[in-house]
Parts: structure tokens; C-alpha cells; sequence
């Protein structure tokens, strides 16, 4: 049983050593795991060191998102294959588990399409279609590979590059690394780790969503960043994974926690 | 039989696509390779970009070597594990081969004690301890970890980092790691490739070294560089290597090439 665990970059920045512990105490406790990175918030700060000014584009439907040049696109790759991926991958080591850090890139693991044109909001409030850049849309995920490596390793560390058609690499979206990867693993959980508690309708965090339906549903009624994690959480249940749970990466043994019923659990109810 | 190449930054920087269509024949005609690649030149360009003025060593036998303060370190890795690591990798698989792309650090393949102190020579000429930085001493290889990852891939791209006592990240020797990588599996064949075209003694390249003995008399005979590769090609076959070719890493087909007795071949002759 493999477990998929997705943690963001303002969880890495606020409680890495906290949630290295947690990961690693399932693995050594026998756990296969599977850890997808972000760290966008690393890149940013990295992109101004080397000069450049990161650009943030907005969407039509208010999502934001880094747009990837050749430049920007170096860096990505240096801090999330590089230096978070390593610091990572040695962290977990340093806890007693064995660890392996690659890259979407590795063997092929995860292939994306690269997105010609991305409709932005200009600074002038209208809509506009500019070039893609280095950014893709995961089109497969090699589990039988991922798989052999989990035989060497208790924790992959996987960081979300793609290998494109003619064979560029591509900056990818890391909750739908993390889903695409838990689907082709027919991982048992996926945890989605964020600075929020869970999903919040109402002032409300849910406890439990019942179907990938209404978890689509759900997604129409809240912020655009816990929009995308729910749509992921639905493809994810419906391609085979036992239940996704979104949770608190800031909180103590997040990941624990999460499996345990922090959080908000997506699950398929058997229907009566 | 696994075949283990190390080539240095200026050999990437001069003939990256030469090398890689090489080292793809050689895979999908059934090789098993482990590609050590270095990148100095690009580790200090970046290092620039990042702000920081990289500051070389001078050592009394005359080598130089790159200072690898904390800041320092994380360009290291950025460019080795990340940038060089990938970009090879992905270029590779571009070429029909498995490739998995990894740094010393995963599954603590490279372990490395850490130089306490530093003997240089300062700008008034005189020798002086300055604190040893991040960088290491390689003191094991899990050769078992590497074996086991040569059944998953037909070439491992390494990246010359390695894990010290303590959990941290070290800058190692390329060439270092080359050799050590290649006793621990035992390999047929170590290929060490750089900007010139093997060992010169009196302006002349030679063809054969026939000994480990005669390989160490040989290094006190040579510039800084090559001295360097000399003592890791005796130490590699002491333990275990079947041969070792240093050759010209600008040629066309280079690895095929100094397989093929182009560069100095060392090797144990048998004794009559």
C-alpha cells in the first residue's frame, strides 16, 4: 500500500522538520510513500537572486499562477530538483529511512503537454493569449516505474518536472503531480497538504465529502487555490485511489493526523 | 558489466550532445553506465549570477580548488543536482534510454567525511589552515544501492555530492567519485574524459600505463590535473577495476573511442 503526500511550499518553509518526522516514522514504521514537493515560494526568491523579476500571471478565473520563460525555468529546476529535492531527500536519510530523490523527469516517470497558450487577464482587465512558456498538463505517469523504485526505497522524492513531447523539461502543477501519482500508483491515501486546515465552506471546515461528485460540486463554492486541490482530490477517487484527504501541513504529525481524520477526507460512501 | 564515465564541465560544455549520442549507443546496445558528470565552470558562472564572487584556493602542490562556503554550497547543488543532473538526463531519454538521473546524496549512495581544515597557500605566499567549507572526503559507496538501481535504469547519472556524518550535503571530487563508484561495482571499465587527449609525458600521449605502481610514479611526473586522475585510476584498479582509460572527451564518439584505445589505457599487464 503506497501512500501520495503533496506538501506545499509555505508547509516546506514552516514545518519541514516537523512533517520529515512524521514521514519518516510511517516509513519506518513499513510504509511505501511517495513525497511531491512544491516549493514556489523558494523559486520566487530564488528568480530575484539571479536577477530576474518573477511574473505572475492571472487567469479568467482569478487563479494565479508563475509564468516559466527559458530563465525562469532554470531556476525551477535548480531549486525544486536541486536544492529542495536534496535537502529533502538528505533530511529523510539523516532520520534513518532510505531515501530517493528524482525528478518527473527521471526515467521517464511523468510525460506533460505543454501548453501553447494560456489566456491571462492583462493589466489593462482584458482577457489575452500569450505564449505557454515552459509550463505542462501531466498527460501520463509511469507507475510501474515509480513502483520499482519504491522496492529500493521507503520515500521517493519527487519533484514536479515533466519530460514534454520533444523532450524539453516542463514546470508542473504539483497537486495534480501528486494526484496523477497516487492514481497511477492506486495509492491507498493521498494527503494534500496546505496552510489551511482543510476545505472551508461556510467558516466551516468540512469533516468529510462524500464522492468525487460532490467534491466537484464543493469546488464551484470555494477559492480558486482549494478549487484546483478538490477537482485533483475527484480524479484522484475516480481513478482508483482509496481516498484523498486534505489537511494541515502546519499541524503536529500533519501527515498522521491527516490519516487519522484531521482535515477534510474525500472518500467514496458505499451507497446503501 | 557496468561501464562508469566521468566527464568534466568543459567536456559537457564543449561536446554534450556527442558525449550523450555515445553513451546512448552504448545503452541500448545493452550497457549498464553510470555518467559522473562535473560542471565546475558552470557552478562558478552561477555562482556569479547569484552575486557571490567564487574564491579559489591555491594548495600547496600547486592545485586550485573552489571554496564551498555555505553559500556556495547551495549553488552546488542547484547546478549539479539540479540544472547539469536533469538537463543529462532528460537529454538521454530523449535519446531511447532509461535514464535515472540521481545525486550521491540519494539512498546515501556517497558518504563523505567532511575536511576539518584546509592547508592553502595565501596572497603574501605563505601556507595557511582555513576552515575545510563544505566539502568532503569520499569514505564509502553503496555499490549494492547503485546495483540495484542498474536493474531499473541502463544509465544512472550521478552527481558528484555526498552525504557527511552529520546529515549534510558535501561537494565531492568528480573524479573522486568516479573512481570509488567504479571499484565499488566492480566495473570493467572506467572512462575518464576531459579536455585533453590522455596522459602526456615529454609532449608525447601515452598509450599504456601497465600498471596501479607505475600509474603512481607516473603522477609525481604530471601537471595538478592529471596527477589527480593518475592516483584515482591506480586506486581503482587495486580495487578491483578491470582498466582505466583517461582520454580526450572533445573527440568524436568519446567513450566508444578511448574503449576503443584512443587516450592512455591503464591497465595491470600480467606478469610473464
Amino acid at each position: 500500500m503506497v501512500i501520495v503526500v503533496k506538501a506545499g511550499g509555505r508547509v516546506l518553509a514552516g514545518n519541514l522538520d516537523g512533517l520529515l518526522d512524521d514521514i519518516a516514522r510511517l516509513a519506518r514504521g513499513g510504509g511505501k510513500l511517495v513525497f511531491v514537493h512544491g516549493g514556489g515560494d523558494m523559486v520566487s526568491e530564488y528568480t530575484r537572486r539571479m536577477g530576474l523579476e518573477p511574473r505572475i500571471l492571472v487567469h479568467p478565473s482569478g487563479l494565479r499562477s508563475r509564468y516559466t520563460g527559458p530563465e525562469e525555468l532554470e531556476v525551477y529546476i535548480m531549486v525544486m530538483a536541486g536544492l529542495l529535492n536534496k535537502r529533502i531527500t538528505a533530511g529523510l536519510i539523516a532520520r534513518g529511512v532510505q531515501a530517493l530523490g528524482v525528478s518527473g523527469v527521471d526515467l521517464g516517470l511523468l510525460r506533460a503537454e505543454r501548453k501553447k497558450r494560456i489566456i491571462i487577464v492583462n493589466e489593462r482587465g482584458r482577457k489575452q493569449a500569450i505564449p505557454g512558456g515552459y509550463t505542462g498538463r501531466i498527460t501520463g505517469v509511469d507507475g510501474r516505474a515509480l513502483g520499482r523504485l519504491l522496492r529500493e526505497a521507503s520515500v521517493v522524492t519527487l519533484s514536479p518536472l515533466a519530460l514534454g513531447m520533444e523532450g524539453e523539461l516542463l514546470n508542473v502543477d504539483g497537486d495534480q503531480a501528486a494526484s496523477k501519482t497516487a492514481a497511477a500508483l492506486k495509492a491507498s491515501s493521498l494527503v494534500l497538504l496546505s496552510d489551511v486546515p482543510g476545505v472551508i465552506l461556510d467558516d466551516r471546515v468540512l469533516d468529510r465529502i462524500p464522492s468525487a461528485e460532490e467534491a466537484r460540486r464543493i469546488a464551484g463554492l470555494v477559492g480558486k487555490g482549494m478549487n484546483r486541490k478538490l477537482l485533483m482530490a475527484a480524479e484522484a477517487l475516480e481513478n482508483g485511489v482509496g481516498r484523498v484527504v486534505i489537511a494541515n501541513g502546519l499541524a503536529e504529525n500533519p501527515v498522521e493526523s491527516a490519516l487519522q481524520g484531521g482535515g477534510t477526507l474525500v472518500e467514496e460512501e458505499p451507497r446503501q
